[in-house]
């Protein structure tokens, strides 16, 4: 009973889960179809592109805990330079994470609520939910979609399109700015990560600036807020950002450098039918289907920097 | 700039998301369409159906948090049957949580492989991935998914169905069962609770067992493990389990005691419909559309127990 099927692991029943099946399948004859995990191992550099510097925002909590976001200018331009300016200015020094509720978001922002903003932020920025789909190198995946005609992606991002607009997608980890009642946008001062079930139905809602490359955990590991909404109790810890930098402002050494898939070749392409499709050894029945949430493009770190 | 326009809101700037707009609705007008919050805040008792003290798991952890599962035995009746013999067994206690992966699962059992099972535990269930459709009172979504052909609910329970078997949705918060690869199908000791965008491509692979009703933040706000699969590595302070103990072995006073939202009623449908119809004062843009994992039957509890 419950005998040790893969003696060589650790933790032989605790390792039951897909990823593992990668490891196990690197072995295997080369005839079998490749798993995920293999495609990105296997990728070519020409698979990937590097984050632009300026587009890196590095963000370290007094946890020591460090959290790395890319921007994405071609969805969010205006909120994106405030947010650049935010960060030159040094503004988010001090800013706390006041929120975190659980299957939906963790929020940070200024809890006072008077912490001046510089002077060239745009304190009323155009609402940026979408944009025209003309122009975008769009990839469809062509599976369905439980909420747009189609999704697919766009220079490693999850991108919804109804044909003529297109925007952003709510998957776990990608980034958006808190705002007031309608037709408020935010400023960017205040930003979220979801940390929970995508939810989609805030795409054209909210304006997306992001995605979390790395840290993550900093950002879900934590306790849920005890108020409504999920926010912290007040006399709650917060926990506080000590400096939020731009990677292209930090001495070239210390910067943390990521690439993400391109979407636009051969491996990404696989990669996404191969999520779709899983073959592994683990899988009885491939779903033959991938939602755009499932598909978020792999990243791997040049460097973490210091 | 940044004005407040919620005074009365101790964080206006941060309580921005939807859930927000569910306690400023309250006050408006009644020919404005209900907040999905408001209509679970007004379902009648008739609305709710109690989680039979049979089929509730209660989970005491080592970090004073308790974990609070519904089964399903209407989906997996042998596996099922196991884990209420471990229960009753106290076969858990002792049990550690050994893995978390970020944005995938956190997953415990015996981590030194050698704990007994009890004899009556069967050792090689039956699959019981998924079941016939016919006997089940699937209630359909009408809306579409990325994975399934249909979506909808039976019992208070989220089910996909190609309109012959039907199935568990692998959404956050629902319990699988871990297994090796096929045709082990895993006995219920080892068990694995989703806390990220849901991994329907697991769905038909793996028997799924239940779903958490309470407590999530003791399985999510975790440190992540930095072993392959998110396992722990050796040495780490694993959360381990006290007491596991079914609500039906309790003293009557001190049993948790939870409600589901019943499928079949009107104030479901409207939920549903709210859900996907979003016309809160926040939304610009309703999404006309939800998917089963954000159809998550609301819960409420009677008693939380001692």
């Amino acid at each position: 009973m419950l005998a040790m099927k893969h003696p060589s692991l650790l933790l032989p029943r605790i390792a039951l889960l897909p990823l593992l099946v990668g490891a196990l399948a690197a072995a295997s004859p080369p005839s079998k179809p490749l798993a995920p995990s293999e495609i990105v191992a296997r990728a070519p550099p020409s698979a990937w592109a590097e984050v632009p510097a300026e587009d890196l925002m590095v963000i370290d909590l007094d946890s020591h805990q460090r959290v790395v976001i890319a921007l994405a200018p071609d969805f969010a331009p205006v909120h994106i330079a405030n947010i650049r300016r935010l960060v030159r200015a040094g503004w988010f020094g001090g800013i706390t994470i006041n929120r975190v509720q659980d299957n939906y978001v963790t929020q940070w922002g200024d809890v006072t609520e008077k912490k001046p903003l510089p002077a060239d932020v745009a304190a009323h920025p155009p609402a940026e939910y979408d944009r025209p789909l003309r122009g975008l190198a769009f990839h469809p995946m062509g599976y369905r979609d439980a909420y747009a005609a189609r999704t697919g992606h766009v220079g490693g991002w999850p991108v919804a399109s109804d044909g003529e607009r297109a925007w952003l997608t709510h998957c776990y980890g990608m980034v958006g700015v808190g705002r007031n009642l309608a037709p408020d946008t935010g400023t960017g001062a205040e930003l979220y990560a979801v940390i929970g079930h995508a939810p989609r139905h805030l795409d054209r809602n909210i304006t997306t600036v992001g995605r979390v490359l790395a840290g993550m955990e900093a950002l879900t590991a934590l306790p849920r807020g005890t108020e409504a909404l999920g926010v912290y109790k007040e006399g709650f810890p917060r926990p506080a950002i000590v400096t939020a930098r731009l990677a292209a402002d930090m001495p070239a050494a210390e910067r943390p450098r990521y690439e993400v898939m391109r979407s636009d070749g051969i491996d990404f392409a696989n990669w996404v039918s191969a999520r779709a499709n899983r073959k592994d050894d683990f899988f009885i029945r491939p779903a033959g289907a991938v939602d755009i949430c499932n598909a978020m493009p792999p990243v791997r770190a040049i460097s973490i920097g210091k």
